[in-house]
């Protein structure tokens, strides 16, 4: 049989196992252009909590009862497809089943001699891609500048920070633990490192880890801790606003420090980032990131959970912080 | 004797007149190399206030008990400089002074003739550029796009929303009364108007204004009306964030509506805009302006005040809003 995961119920702040539903299904069957696929790991991404809302945004929302989708590796087991055959790993947008069929579109073949087949769905995936077109396409990092990013141990912000030194940039990571901060500098090379959990006065923590300024703002989780950063802002700043994962369970709206009159003081500039505007950038982005990763200049990490069954918990702990790096299940 | 009015204190909240002090001198003897000013125009605008602070900007604060500086039409009435005759008449950052010397760096002679003299601190000063450029360099408007100003009736917003018109765009002001949203619809060609202050549901009201959403934002008040603007905007929206009137006051930090999730879910960009980051495009800007204002396309409303005595009151009613257009004070 062939398990897959529902949306059974919109989550109303915090996501419970109860919302989520498994049931058992025959596995389908093919026919002509179709492939079969068998999942092999699965993502699971901050960003999903908001498409778990019935709410507009860049994706729409999932569908009550119907599978969630997320960034998946899964190997061929059948096809009926000439461009797929048995055995080919792909990465895609897939459905959180243990195995589906697929017309192929829109998946892309990895490959696991290059690069072991989890980094696809991390530093040589969305993350990573969200890591470097973020960084670069509206922080604009010049040498010397100081970045500080939020969500610093988590999967995009710990490759932002190294993309930061590798670019010669002052970097100063935020995260929740002591073992993340003192990962993010023994292994990462990140210059500073702050746990806002045990830092009474974040505003002046950033001040002295950014003696020179705050240049550019990779901001994963919004809130106070991006309210903090507000007030240690050179001018020109670059606000690349990429999550808001501490506010994403809120159920009312969140209020913060009013932006404005800081981005006019500084001249600073705020945006938006979603990694599928910049389509027609990810071959060049995917070229440097497979680079600095095969140089050694790029390191990564990742938090793996075994099992299908586990995806909805491991999921929920994103919000708990429990992952270094990405979060992954291994089917 | 020659007046002159000196920052006395800094205002704590609103300015009041104690803040200012006049104070009586001899009419300073000008050297070689220097020209003597007779004021004849000063403009106040909202942007002093954050000088009055003592506080990092991108201009440095007044300082305590030294003559106030603003933007002055002033007549040459003595020279000592070769590039000035008397009866020249130029525009520059002057002391609030009845009488004042020069070494003429950073003047510009004005031309009476080609255009009302109080027009050089308005439309074709700094307000026009900055609506210019900051509605250009920063929104960027795209024919058929829909631009929503706050402070519509205001020197910056009024020329804001009618070159707006100019570029092909749907046009929507926000003001504060009645007869300013009359002003905006039937005077400068607005599409609709809104009172902010009669107006109990303001994203209901801006969005029943902006049917197809808001892509440009020119934001020249901050506060609770800007939240009701993000409820609005469409996918890639650019807010210019020029003034926040309404919290230029304010002695506690202003808190909003988050607006960092409104910007991850629209790809939106926000930024703060200054004028004078753009010096190289004012030649360009003024340019258009001039044309359009030959044109007949671009009108202009100014409230001017008569006296000296009278500059610190008149600035004080900025920010009650009571000026329609620029506010100038006629020596």
């Amino acid at each position: 049989m062939n398990k897959t995961i529902l949306l059974e119920k919109r989550p109303v702040g915090k996501p419970q196992l109860t919302d989520f539903k498994f049931v058992s299904e025959k596995v389908e069957e093919i026919t002509a252009g179709e492939i079969l696929l068998k999942t092999v790991y699965v993502s699971v991404d901050p960003y999903l909590r908001g498409r778990m809302n019935d709410a507009k945004s860049y994706t729409p929302p999932f569908e009550l009862h119907k599978p969630i989708t997320s960034g998946i590796i899964a190997e061929v087991v059948a096809s009926k497809n000439p461009a797929f055959t048995k055995g080919d790993l792909v990465s895609g947008m897939l459905d959180w089943k243990e195995f589906q069929k697929s017309d192929g579109e829109g998946l892309l073949k990895v490959d696991a001699t290059k690069a072991p087949l989890s980094a696809y769905l991390g530093v040589l995936g969305m993350t990573g891609l969200t890591a470097y077109l973020g960084l670069t396409e509206i922080g604009k990092p010049k040498k010397g500048e100081t970045i500080v990013v939020s969500g610093a141990a988590g999967a995009v912000g710990s490759i932002v920070g190294q993309i930061g030194k590798i670019l010669g940039c002052r970097v100063v990571g935020i995260a929740g633990t002591d073992e993340k901060v003192a990962m993010l500098k023994s292994s990462l090379g990140f210059d500073e490192a702050i746990n806002y959990n045990t830092t009474k006065n974040m505003v002046a923590a950033i001040k002295e880890a950014a003696p020179n300024g705050v240049d550019i703002y990779f901001d994963n989780v919004g809130g106070p801790i991006s309210d903090a950063v507000l007030f240690n802002i050179n001018q020109f700043a670059r606000f690349v606003i990429c999550g808001a994962i501490s506010v994403y369970n809120n159920t009312e709206l969140p209020k913060s420090v009013s932006v404005q009159p800081f981005l006019i003081k500084n001249s600073a500039l705020m945006q938006g980032f979603i990694v599928f505007n910049y389509v027609e950038k990810y071959p060049e982005a995917m070229n440097q990131l497979s680079k600095w990763l095969a140089d050694g200049k790029l390191t990564y990490r990742e938090t793996i959970v075994e099992g299908f069954d586990n995806i909805p918990q491991t999921f929920i702990d994103l919000f708990e912080g429990k992952n270094s790096g990405k979060m992954l299940i291994k089917i």
